[in-house]
């Protein structure tokens, strides 16, 4: 069986990864959403275990002294790690992982795992960006000036990425998302060893022409 | 209007090539097929100005003169070409250009255009490619023989490219084309210009937040 692929999507706070990733793992049995550990709080209707795992800032570090996480980074005074049996499963079953990660993690996820996808999700604006950090409305406005100071920073970093998908419309965004980590599986990195074995047997074929 | 984009799809002899650039054609109307010049004689079937345009070799040597191709390379004792002309305008007009060419010329493409996209086509294995290249049925066994020590010279550089497509059935590998050419106009360096615009926008927003 074919090992899956592990696709990391970040984005600018408000780009909509969120709906997204809900609207691609329910269309596709083929995905698997890897579920973060955080020590941030809960937002309500976040449920443990589905939207994030919520632990303490001792259990976290703990998770870093066992080298439990593949990756994770500290964004606005709280931790955000990826925990690693989970994933590796997943990928070893054949499922394409996704992680909505932060840029620092991604960076870290490609230097581990060179196969690995990484796509930025963007709105086509930075009004429209603005509009939808407003629109959420569960936090005030201090929050949202100082995710959007954040978001000058984060996009730091992006010319490392492989596809920015631009969100302007969550079907299209479904499908293309979907259509990137299908092409993402003929990247020439996953056929060189077909490519060898085809130039050694076309050796082996010429051997046997000559010796005739 | 957004640019074409400059898609280079090479291969192995007999990989199906021809099949799948016709069908792609016929199914799509975004695609333009570049028509090579060349100096070998036409093929039975082949016809001047559609398979390719068949020149002497004089008539070619002055297009290398005049830089009237984008790449032209010898294979076999005979010249290969890609016109200028024909090639810039489609891309002006939106099209997607998709050039079938040898190794060494899309290796020049990728270093003057490098925002075209590389594309490999193989068939499953080497005895399926043999079995393709004695089925057509065209050539004599020397040149068949000829034809499959070149392909053990033609996939070195294959590294280079973007993506290898395996041609095992000619709809899916169609459909598969069409969409890694989809997905290619998300790459990273082509909305990076928009990024910039959300960052210097974000920055204004900023600036005017905090003069209040």
């Amino acid at each position: 069986m074919e090992k899956g692929m592990l696709v990391v999507v970040s984005g600018f706070s408000g780009a909509g990864k969120g709906t997204i990733m809900k609207r691609i793992t329910e269309k596709y049995d083929n995905y698997a959403l890897s579920i973060s550990a955080t020590t941030r709080s809960p937002r309500e209707g976040e449920e443990e275990g589905k939207s994030y795992f919520f632990v303490s800032k001792a259990r976290f570090e703990e998770m870093i002294d066992k080298d439990e996480l593949v990756e994770y980074a500290k964004y606005v005074d709280n931790y955000y790690g990826t925990p690693r049996k989970f994933v590796e499963d997943c990928l070893n079953r054949g499922k394409d992982v996704i992680l909505e990660i932060e840029i620092q993690g991604a960076l870290k996820i490609k230097k581990k795992y060179p196969g690995s996808l990484l796509i930025f999700m963007t709105p086509p604006s930075a009004e429209e960006l603005r509009s939808r950090l407003i629109g959420r409305n569960t936090e005030d406005e201090a929050t949202v000036n100082k995710r959007l100071s954040r978001a000058i920073v984060e996009s730091e970093g992006v010319e490392a990425y492989d596809y920015i998908l631009v969100n302007a419309d969550i079907d299209t965004c479904t499908e293309k998302l979907h259509n990137l980590i299908r092409a993402s599986h003929d990247r020439v990195e996953a056929h060189l060893d077909l490519i060898e074995k085809i130039r050694k047997d076309l050796r082996r074929i010429e051997d046997a022409t000559s010796n005739i």
